[in-house]
């Protein structure tokens, strides 16, 4: 539940926190985001989070609203206010409200929104102990999914026809029949004791998770290989993964109709789960 | 100059006119949008529009929040409390407010704006007696540009590019080298009497103007050929157009550093606005 959310320089309550109808977020998707999960209090990644936000936002050309400085305080502020113990962030700055115009506007400054919520560690550990299932969708997405905007239609979609299929995540799969990465989550595969995932490219995001766990499994003499795969591929892997802010590492039990290993998560899901909270110095 | 605005069953001072936070067209580009020119109080192709934006409602699955038969009256009621003689009308659905998460949200009701404005109608003449410059820009949309979805952060960074350039329009370029269609407008070229422009695939937009103007040339036997064309046919091309529902009939007089025709607005540009004017019932 959220209680009260930063909007523009005010602290408002959440039910009454509004952006105008010509908030160029709202009709270009002209705007970045980033979500901070929150264990215990502290922020995970923060450095990774806002350092990304900050090249988003430089990529698109829109000028933070506020200071880099700034954004510890405010988020820390929502964390209190919204008396969040495990939970996570939701933060995202637009061009601002200008009269539409395709073309960016001139002196428009840009809109800023944090927003807060709980989540309870039951509910990812359950998950976790059941594993999740993914469906493979088309990547109908634009060509610069490496910048992190608001423009979300298309994992939209691919996400709700997992739901529609009982699945949790979407993998998505390009025209040469390589999976890119999950709607919200980066992909991997173990197979023979090697661990895949997408290489970086303007394909795919840069995960934060993804490099606090790449970084983890070098300091434990895991074998990694950034490479593409594909279904030949899942279907020859002994375990599968997604990993994003908010799950963390969570084991894939079935892609489509393949069953993953024995259909149970597997021994590495927990290992890795370790390497990174090891890697964010939270456990 | 907008006064009053429609949002969710309510008329809003415009400065005053603000959508939740969480909205969906907010945080996920999940919305829709149409825009209506007025000509002379009269609402242009309201039909085809009207049609238009439930055929993407439908593709993406939003229920519209209000029946269809009364979009006219709001939109109506629009034009008059903004006394907008010559102008447009903006419109927007989104899937709703819901706490944010990829899928679908249950039992969410989606959000209308409508916003009314004045546009001077001599500020078209003159673009039209001058003629406009168009930039070439790499398509980097999604693959269902054939919806009027509101996820056009690329058109916007491409309008951007060409405006940077002293270009009033981006024209976009596929893989393949051949022209997609405007950043905003349909693309055209005159070439030896026959008119091209690109064939209907989810690759472009089903532009209302587009069609009215096909009709309108077939009552006056001109000859039309649906086949897409790249930068070589551009450079042979007699005259170039765009059509939006803004611009109606645009005449484009460069395109890159390749210069059309002699560099002033051709004959057809008056023949070809004139005919839309007819086909709308407007002239």
């Amino acid at each position: 539940m959220s209680r009260v959310s930063y909007v523009n320089g005010e602290y408002l309550d959440y039910n009454f926190a509004k952006v105008h109808i010509e908030d160029r977020g709202y009709q270009f998707a002209d705007g970045i985001y980033e979500v901070f999960s929150v264990i215990e209090g502290k922020i995970v990644d923060y450095d990774g989070h806002i350092n990304r936000l900050f090249r988003s936002l430089s990529e698109i050309e829109i000028k933070s609203p506020i200071h880099k400085k700034s954004y510890y305080f405010h988020i820390k502020n929502i964390i209190n206010k919204n008396l969040i113990n495990n939970g996570l962030i939701y933060l995202q700055v637009t061009r601002g409200v200008a009269s539409r115009d395709f073309k960016f506007p001139k002196n428009t400054k840009g809109s800023l929104v944090i927003i807060g919520k709980t989540i309870h560690s039951e509910n990812y550990e359950k998950a976790f102990n059941k594993g999740i299932q993914v469906k493979i969708e088309k990547d109908l997405r634009w060509k610069r999914v490496d910048i992190k905007t608001i423009n979300l239609l298309a994992p939209v979609l691919a996400k709700e026809s997992a739901a529609k299929h009982n699945c949790e995540e979407a993998w998505l799969i390009d025209q040469d029949g390589f999976i890119t990465e999950g709607s919200s989550s980066t992909a991997w595969i173990l197979k023979s004791n090697t661990l895949y995932t997408t290489p970086l490219s303007n394909s795919i995001l840069k995960g934060i998770t993804r490099q606090t766990l790449i970084r983890g499994l070098k300091n434990n003499n895991l074998k990694l290989m950034e490479k593409r795969f594909n279904i030949k591929d899942i279907k020859a892997s002994d375990e599968a993964f997604i990993t994003s802010a908010t799950q963390y590492v969570m084991p894939v039990i079935r892609v489509d109709n393949f069953r993953i290993g024995n259909g149970k998560p597997g021994k590495y899901a927990e290992i890795f789960r370790k390497v990174y909270m090891e890697a964010v110095k939270l456990s």
